[in-house]
Formats: C-alpha cells, structure tokens, sequence
C-alpha cells in the first residue's frame, strides 16, 4: 500500500507538472490562429488542405516528433457552387428565398434550374408510407432535433441518417430532390449547417440541400397548410475527378515496447465554410499540444505514441482507411487510439470502446483527471478517424468528450471560427488528453 | 431493497418530467431576454432596478407563487462618473490613456484632475515593506491572476482582495489613490473589470481604477523600466444617499413542513456595464423557472420554499443581510439555502457547506443530477447573498457550480450580455436547481 501510494502521489505530481506547461503558455491557441486565420477553411482537394499538411508536418516536427512522414491516399475533391440557392415558389405566385447550403458530396442540379413539388415527411415511416408518391418530387426531411435530450451528440446520432443516407433512400422511391433540417437546435439564427451524404449508387445521385431553421419553420408552414408550393433549385456543386491527399504522421518512439502503438488524433480537412476550428481545428492542435507538452515535462512513453492528423473525414474517411490498413499491411501491434473529433470546449471526459476490464482501468484512474475536469470516463466513444483500427485491428478506442451544449450551432456552419473557441477551454482539453494517454501508455496497455 | 429501487425509479421518472418540462421550452432565456434588453443594467439606486423589481414581482407571480411580497432596506446609491480617466504621463511628457473604470462605491476624485507618483506592488508583502514609502503616491497592484488554477474562481478568490482592501490598505499608509490589474486572464481584449471595493473608515476613502490588461502591461512596462512615469487621474463618481432597496420573495407553502424554510435565489442589482446577463440575470431567471418547473410538474413542496431576488449584492449585500436579519427577528427555521451567482453555463455541479453528513445525503444522490450534468457535489460553496443565514441561523448552504472557465471573461465588464448566454447551458443550470432543491426538500431535510 505505500508503494501505491507513493505512485499516486508521484503521478500526481507529474500531472501538476504538465498541467503547467500547458495552462500557462497559449501554444494550442497561437496553433489553432495560424491553422484559421492563415489557412483557414480545408476541404478535401482545396488547396488550403495542401498547405494545411504542410503547416502540420512543420508543426509536429518543431513539438519534438522524433519523426514525421506523410501517408499518401486518393480523396474526393468535390466543390460547392457558392451561388446556389433554393426558392420556395408559393401558391399566390410570389417566391421566397430559403436560406440554403448544399450537402457535401452534392451531385448539384448540372447548373440548371429545376422546380418540384414538395412533399414533407419527418420520419422513415412516413416516407416509407409516401413510397412512389414522392417520384418525381422533392422531399423535405422535417426531422426534429431532440431538444430535450441532454447531450446534443444524441440529437445528432439521431438525426444525421436522414443527411447521409435520406437522399439515396428517396431517390430509391423515385424522389428527384432533397432537403433536410439542419442538424442544430440553434433558433437563434437561420445559419444553414452543410455535412456530408452518402449516395448508394443502385440509385439516381439527387441534389441535395440543408435549410436553415426559419427557413424549415417557413417550409413547414406552407406545406402543412397545402401541397401547391414548389421549390426551385439550380446548383453547379458537383464532385471532380479524386486527388493525392495525405495524412501527417509524427511519432514518439517507445522505449519499452517501441513496435505496440498508441495514436492520437483529429483531422486536418475541414468543410469549406467558416474556418473549422471546432471542426476540428481543435483537435489537431490538441493533438500537437500533447506531443510538445510530452516533451517539455520530459516524458519517454512506453509504446510508440503516434500523432495523426488524418484527412478527409468529412466527407470520405479516406485518411482514416488508410491509416488503418496501412498499419494491418505492416503487421502493426495498435493497443489503443485516442481522438479529439468534438470540438474545443471544456472537457468533461472520454467514452471509451474497449473491453470491459480496459473500462474498468481507466475509470480505476479517473482520479489523476478530476482535478483537471474531464474525469468522467464511461462506455462508449472513439470517432470516425480510429473506428477502422477497431475493424481491422480490436484496438481499443476513445473519445473526448467536452462540454457538447455549443458545439451544434457551430458544427459544419461559417460560425466555426475562431472566436467561437476559448483559449483556457482548449487548453483544458489537450491536458486531458495528454493525461489519458498517459495512463494507457503507463497502466491500462502494460502487457 | 426492493422499496429503495422502486423509489429511484420514481425519482427517475419525476426527474425526467421536469427535465422536458424545462428543456423543451424557452422561459428561462426569454425572462433573461426582457431584463437584460427592456431593463438592462442596474446597479443599486438606479430607476432601472426599481423596474426590474416591479417586473420579477409579476414575474414571480406568473410562475405560480402562492404569495410575492416585498422586503425593503436601505442601499446605497453610488454613482459612476462615465468621463473618468486614468492616463499615464511618460517621461518625455507624452501621456498615453490607460483604459480604465472607477471600482464600484470609489470616492473618486472629487472631478479634479490629480497627478501622483506611481509605485508597483505585485503583492501585500512587497505593499508593506515600502510602508510609508508610498505617502502621496498612487499604488498599483499588478497581481497575476494565477493562469494555472484549473478554475478561475480560486484565481478570483486569490486576487479579490485587492480590489476590496486595496485602496484602504494603501490609503492606510498614506498613499493618494490605487490602481488594480482586472480580475480576468482574458488576454484578448483591454476591457477593464469593475467591482466593490470597501473603505476601512479610519483611513482616507482614496479613488481607486481597474485596468485593462494591455494598459496593465503597459503600466507595468514603464513602472519596471524606472519610476518616473506619473499618472493622472480624473473622476466624479461617488456616494449619495442611501435609497430604499427591495428583495422580492415569493412563497410556495410547505404540505408537511410549511413553517421550516428552504431558499433558492440569486441577486437583482448588476453593476452599471454590460447587461449584468450572467452575472446575475442567470441566478435571477433561474430561479423563477425553478418555481416554474415544479409548478408545472405538479410538485408539492414538503417545506416552505422561498424564491428571492436579492437586492444590492454587487456593493453592499444589503439585501442579503436583511433577509436573514428578518428570518431570525421572526424566529423562522431556515434548513437549506442555494444561491446561483456564478453564471450560466453548462452546470457541473453543486458546492455544500454544511455538516458532514447532509454533504454525504446530497452525494448520495448525485445519481438523480448526474444526467443532466450536475452530479459533481463538493464539500464548500454557496454564495454572499446567502451567507448570512447560516452565520445567524446556521443555515446548510449550497452554490450552482456551473462551467467556469468563461466567467471571468465577462464578469462586472460590458460584455456581460444576453448573447453570451447560450439559451440550453441557462436552461440546464435551472434544471439541475430544481433537481437539488427537490433532493434536499425530500430526502436530506427530512426531519
């Protein structure tokens, strides 16, 4: 028992320490400002993505990295029309402007002009019911977004299918366009929130757009008053020919067992709006700050600890395919993987995707991070970057979890900038990380 | 066993109403709406408080009271000169405005521009060993808020003194006016913080300022580059006569214990800046949908609970003493009191002063908050407006402990408005009040 104790007391210490080195410097913000401001936005074949992989290859370098290379994959390139819109034709004549986005992936109207009537459906029942009522017709997707579940994530776990999965599912029936509700439940502007769909290519790529909430409220409207309202949409956004995109890889070599890897990670593409700094600009530079606050308290990790900033999650997980099946081809031990995919805010734990005794571990630690805020350890949690290491590999995953009651009215929006993020926030994140890491490299993975 | 599981699932289900009852509307943040927009800020004395007043009675009221009444004192009425200024005379007799704000009850300077010697203090050892060396001249306390402190309250329960003690701990040695850093870490604007002092009346009431913390590197700058640099001051701002004050109480009668007290508040008043939206119109629309929620759900309180809008806390807790100086005078039983003045983010959870054992009963039911965010219960808290019935009454205490990383961003400046509010953080706060007040209704005051 004294020798437990004096290991607590010694791992305290060391997270007192490492808090310091990251709560009083702005390393992670200053990061974050040049990954905004300087490059700003970073979709998957833009070149800001480009120079983003540059900037990141630097980054991880100057923190300390022993190394950093670069693993290369094709990804989509797919652009927006900045001038599409969506027009609601009413009955009298008249027609109203509805604040409109494009999905990403969006095959576009080919740059013409088309108008639909509409249908309204605000679940699968309901359009499964329509079934080939709705060909040759738009489909408006009013799918709520939970208000009174707690954790926003939830609201969005339920929701996001009718994005990814709701156009294809409507061409299937012969549907010629859709429209979803943006995934917020943000009433206080009328902000259209893009993210990616997913065409199944047994049927028509139809276009595809996200309205903003008054603009849903005004749709809603007109169509449970009458059928006889029409859309109008014209959108040249289609996907171009897939490019070279590479995932920027930095490591630190472990010194007991050098070839089992940890990786840590967010990613570098981003949606072409605002500057994704929620999304996740916050999680690349969580990712650098880790490594330099490892490195400045001096820490020589165990396993081989792996910094990732993968490409194309948004609309591809390209970079997160590759990674993984890289590392299967290799013949790579992976015991674990963190990700830090929602956003910047206060941390108030980590889900984890593991067995139960790993569960059981890392909650046996919570201590070392309740002083630090994000002790909350429970079941469940990785992202979208790892998940394929759990595929291919049975790696154990986690997720960060911070303060989520914000993050919807940013996510996939121009609001995602950098002023939406709070330095001390950030910070309190990469620390939480940096400790979680930590104690799988040193207790959780000890074969 | 089976009896105990049966009541949790109650609780569980009662919890869960209240929850959609607070979540799926917006009462909380549409009250904070009218008094931050149609009321605005209102220090004590001001016309605008005597509104707010009269607008939390119906308030009040409408949320479903049994009864509403008034309690009158004395407040006091200072006023801020808005054309006061600090200004820094450097040596080549250049001067360079610093941005600043009188402290809240400051004497001023009688509106005659004085210049004084400036001398450096970083903390009250280095103020006492210059003693008298500071006779005639301005002191400025340049003390770090400490970046490293996980929560910025225990950095603001370091610094405070300062600005309350300050001028009369400096006046004390003869110095003419004070000077003080802003309570904040926020780096990324000069907004310079107000706040109380308090004048010791055995020394001279000296004009005290807040600096901005650019103008407070600047100052520091100049004063370790030699002590040549002078400062000139200017401002009216000063004490009137007292004004009659008014706590607004509401009722909700006991069924079983109706003469023995809980209260659940926050404070009225907010300094002259901003919108005083967080602090306190959080604490104050919390409370009404506190009322509001349990009305709604059909709770029955077993002791009396009283809803308080305190007045005058900023600068002088007037209100607050009144209100435990009348419990006592009317011989009232006052088990249990929770106070919301930290602001209104997302809720971690509760700090308790009181015995060891209500501390272990509220803990022992932190699974009823732990859903909705709040579940973190911790020995210490409470608040001033609440204080006083535990030094008359002895009183258990408890404080909302929201999110704090952002509070002191906003606190007692001009950005402490309505839209740095975010509408669900507010509605969670109230929530898991409501689920504490029932707690310690139910089970922990249970005679």
């Amino acid at each position: 028992m004294v020798c437990k104790a004096q290991t607590r007391t010694a791992d305290s210490l060391w997270a007192r320490q490492l808090a310091d080195s990251v709560l009083l410097h702005d390393y992670a913000y200053e990061n974050l400002r040049h990954l905004t401001k300087k490059i700003g936005h970073r979709l998957s074949g833009s070149s800001a993505l480009v120079k983003a992989e540059e900037w990141g290859f630097q980054v991880l370098q100057k923190a300390g990295a022993d190394t950093v290379y670069y693993q290369t994959c094709h990804i989509p390139a797919w652009k927006r029309d900045p001038d599409a819109y969506a027009l609601l034709k009413l009955k009298n004549g008249k027609t109203v402007k509805l604040e409109a986005l494009d999905l990403g992936n969006s095959a576009g109207t080919g740059g013409r002009e088309i108008t639909l009537p509409l249908v309204r459906v605000s679940n699968w029942t309901e359009l499964t019911a329509l079934g080939k009522k709705i060909a040759g017709k738009a489909v408006f997707f009013d799918v709520p977004f939970e208000e009174n579940l707690v954790e926003p994530f939830q609201s969005y776990g339920k929701n996001a299918g009718y994005r990814t999965e709701g156009p294809s599912r409507a061409a299937a029936l012969g549907a010629r366009a859709v429209l979803v509700r943006s995934m917020t439940h943000n009433h206080l502007n009328n902000e259209p929130h893009t993210g990616t769909l997913r065409y199944n290519d047994s049927f028509p790529s139809i276009p595809a757009m996200a309205l903003g909430l008054e603009s849903t409220a005004r749709l809603r409207k007109e169509l449970l008053a009458g059928p006889e309202a029409l859309l109008i949409l014209k959108s040249s956004s289609r996907m171009y020919d897939s490019v070279e995109g590479r995932n920027v890889v930095a490591e630190l070599r472990g010194k007991v067992w050098p070839r089992s890897y940890i990786t840590l990670g967010g990613h570098l593409d981003s949606w072409d709006l605002g500057e994704g700094a929620h999304d996740d600009g916050a999680g690349i530079v969580h990712t650098v700050e880790v490594l330099r606050a490892l490195k400045a308290v001096g820490y020589r990790p165990e396993h081989t600890l792996r910094f990732v900033f993968f490409t194309n999650e948004e609309n591809g997980t390209r970079g997160a395919k590759k990674y993984a099946e890289e590392a299967k081809k290799q013949g790579e031990k992976h015991v674990f993987a963190l990700e830090s995919d929602a956003g910047g805010f206060t941390p108030r734990g980590f889900g984890i995707t593991g067995s139960d005794l790993q569960l059981a571990l890392f909650q046996q630690y919570s201590w070392l991070l309740d002083p630090y805020l994000g002790g909350k350890i429970s079941a469940g949690g990785g992202g979208s970057d790892i998940a394929p290491l759990r595929t291919l590999l049975g790696t154990a995953l986690a997720g960060l979890k911070p303060d989520g009651q914000r993050y919807f009215d940013l996510h996939h929006t121009r609001n995602d900038v950098l002023e939406a993020v709070h330095p001390r926030e950030l910070k309190l994140g990469a620390l939480n990380m940096a400790l979680l890491l930590y104690i799988a490299d040193k207790y959780v993975f000890a074969p």
